[in-house]
């Protein structure tokens, strides 16, 4: 298998059947599905709190492949919420120092190639952009050394029965394998999650999938020389109005970059001709950069992907079954918060367990579902939202001013001013929290703008009467 | 096989199997998943263009069995928009004149015990009462007979493959069969649509299910000594605010009694004593109608049912896949509309076929997903509206006028002052049309009112002058 890709080496992958569980374990036994970033860290949660956990995951171990390569796959920004859980799991430390690389602002790119920073937070506030494959594999390998993890590969969810407790899989061996005892199932899985459909057939359950109207492709610009071909430590945006591209440094110093269109826009981008001609009208900088070959070839012959919103509730199924992470809400990545908020489910849930004990799980499931909601319908909106506010306002003045005010106003006074952005990706504070707080300021800002307005007239007034006066004395 | 309660005779049932046929109509295939109301009408439709129809049905053949009884099944409020569709499948006078009671008002029942209609529209305007068993079993009948339609019960789809045109069930006997050859895959399916799930799987598919917090329970108002215990030719409506009573009348003379209201005030009728205060308090009048056993029987036994409202879009893939009726747009039935909509989808297709030819599939059906989502959403939000209208509105003093008020007027002017509920139930104008329609009659009200209380200002302010000229000349 090649593993050149892979910055682990495989003799750190252990055997998933190594050790034997004793009797108590085996009555707080919980099935993970999906050995994604939010199923992989819920997994080592669960640990922490005596469950024995399986993880279940449909593909095949990605430590053992080099298909999702770490150079050019997505990556991700990492922020205040994800880092928190990575903390309690004892690994932020390692993402930070050795693959994490921090962009402390936005680099607007012009049309006519002028870029300027806006930075995102206070000074040294920064996002950290990390490769998906290698969060994904620290978060298996942490999984794996923890004595009451197994991981199950190439297990594709059939059916999960939420109140036997039991789940039934195929494997690449048998057409179906059931596994049983389980006090509850948690359903990692994803914005397709298998695990949903189950809970949807458990009673009254509310669900929303809306997808935009816009798709993306990615691109790359290659390192070259073995150094970056932009200034590393910023996510680049190039913003266009309607549309929008993107890039985020990766380790191996090259970009991986994102292009956010309408689907007709793409649709209408049929030869090398009409790809060119639009690159130099609106990305021209980056065609040097991206390289004409790659750009056509990219842009004729990979599938435009989609992007989709998913909103449900509630949550769980009692104490017996719990969806979390994308699965529970998935969200346009245009806020930077989707893996964000799924490691915050985590390190919720793992708070929810200390604060209410773990012999009744109805009771944290419960509570998780109805905090959750809220503010993870808040997320998604503001994710939604932020795709207007990043290809239409980065560019404007009001923007910028608006930028410039906030940012004085929080260093002012950090605790009582906390901008939207600063709220949603330095701080914990509740996603919903973050939109009443901002709506608090929109209104604080409209009535001292009127206040000043009104005692500039008052002035104006006061001084056209003094003169007047003085006038009437004169003549 | 027990067949009492069906008003066919068995002999009357052919083989499925019965004809073959031709190469013709093996290239013009279609499989319509889903023998309910929706699809039996969809089938009988496709047949009238020419298409080989296969209608598949989970469930075994309703004509022989007794489960779904014709007296105390849900029966449905049939109207214009079902009418027209049955008219054109030519069952429409055999239902309206041996089976369908006809209701012309609401008759409202006050806590205490007076009884006041409220017409449905204008004088011999009604809507239609009919047991859904009975025209299910008509439509199949009708489909059966029908040379092009096969009907295949007992078959539970597993998957539909729309661009291959092929189907897989399990049936009894077999776990998997493939049906396959088909142009297009149809689902009429229901609320919780199989085939939904595989367009699903087809790209940007938007979708919502929605439950309300209320849910509700069937009750049976016997016949005594063959007749019925109420005036007949009225929906019974007992309004009380936060819940709600209704009944419409059978063929055998009974009631069916629907109690709707919010699960926690059914999780508080725990005892026999709890249930009958409630009825006492609220719905005394029906408690003799019931008959207390039958009331603290079936709230004891009975679980609530749970009502939801579902939207998506699109209804079609490409050329090769559609959803019909509650598949694609379930409401809650408090406008009477969930089958009347279900079969307008089927009318409103067959009128597509006739324009733009069955020869290329894509454009009927395409145009029908785009003509149609506007007017499903529409009527989805106005069933959930209704509810609160029936509950409050229709026992409070503006609503009686505002009726009387739209009553005159579309009395005087019939085509242009149209009442919304008219508009709905007696006419096929767009869902979304009449919602438009009485937003610009709610504008027309408000401005003529405005300009009445102006006219009355002037009037008495010039009466009031002239009486204080008169005064001054009299001084």
């Amino acid at each position: 298998m090649p593993l050149k890709d892979c910055v682990f080496s495989p003799r750190d992958i252990r055997s998933s059947t190594r050790h034997s569980r004793t009797m108590d374990q085996q009555d707080n036994k919980i099935a993970v599905v999906g050995a994604g970033l939010v199923g992989a860290a819920c997994a080592c949660m669960l640990s922490r709190h005596g469950f024995a956990v399986d993880l279940f995951e449909l593909r095949s171990d990605l430590r053992l492949s080099s298909k999702l390569s770490v150079g050019r796959s997505i990556n991700l920004a990492l922020s205040a919420r994800g880092l928190h859980t990575l903390r309690l799991l004892g690994v932020a430390d390692e993402i930070l120092e050795r693959h994490a690389i921090p962009m402390y602002a936005r680099m607007i790119h012009n049309v006519d190639g002028r870029t300027e920073p806006i930075p995102y937070g206070a000074s040294g506030q920064c996002i950290y952009s990390v490769g998906r494959k290698y969060l994904l594999e620290l978060l298996l390998f942490r999984a794996e050394r923890d004595d009451n993890v197994r991981l199950h590969f190439d297990h594709k969810l059939l059916r999960a029965r939420f109140h036997q407790g039991s789940l039934e899989f195929s494997t690449p061996d048998r057409d179906a394998v059931t596994k049983s005892g389980y006090r509850a199932i948690i359903g990692c899985d994803g914005v397709f999650s298998r695990v949903r459909q189950d809970v949807m057939r458990c009673g009254r359950f509310d669900f929303e999938q809306k997808y935009i109207d816009h798709g993306y492709i990615e691109l790359c610009i290659p390192a070259k020389d073995n150094e970056f071909q932009m200034a590393v430590n910023f996510l680049h945006i190039w913003p266009r109005g309607e549309f929008m591209m993107i890039a985020l440094p990766n380790q191996d110093k090259s970009y991986t970059v994102t292009l956010f269109m309408p689907f007709e826009k793409f649709e209408a981008l049929t030869t090398a001709e009409k790809i060119l001609k639009f690159f130099e009208t609106h990305f021209p900088d980056s065609i040097p950069l991206i390289g004409r070959e790659s750009l056509i070839q990219t842009l004729t012959t990979v599938e435009v992907s989609s992007l989709a919103s998913v909103k449900c509730s509630p949550y769980h199924v009692g104490g017996r079954g719990l969806l979390l992470g994308d699965a529970a809400h998935a969200m346009v990545p245009f806020y930077g918060q989707g893996m964000n908020c799924g490691f915050e489910d985590v390190s919720i849930l793992d708070e929810l367990f200390t604060a209410l004990g773990t012999s009744d799980l109805e009771k944290p499931f419960e509570t998780f579902s109805e905090v959750r909601r809220e503010d993870a319908h808040a997320i998604v909106e503001l994710a939604l939202y932020n795709y207007i506010e990043m290809r239409h306002l980065v560019n404007s003045v009001w923007f910028r001013l608006r930028k410039k005010f906030d940012s004085s106003l929080h260093w002012m006074f950090p605790k009582f001013w906390v901008p939207l952005y600063t709220s949603v990706t330095f701080s914990r504070m509740k996603y919903s929290e973050c939109i009443s707080n901002r709506a608090w300021q929109d209104k604080v800002l409209r009535n001292s703008l009127r206040s000043i307005g009104l005692l500039a007239l008052g002035v104006s007034l006061a001084y056209a009467a003094s003169r007047m006066r003085i006038n009437v004395r004169l003549h």
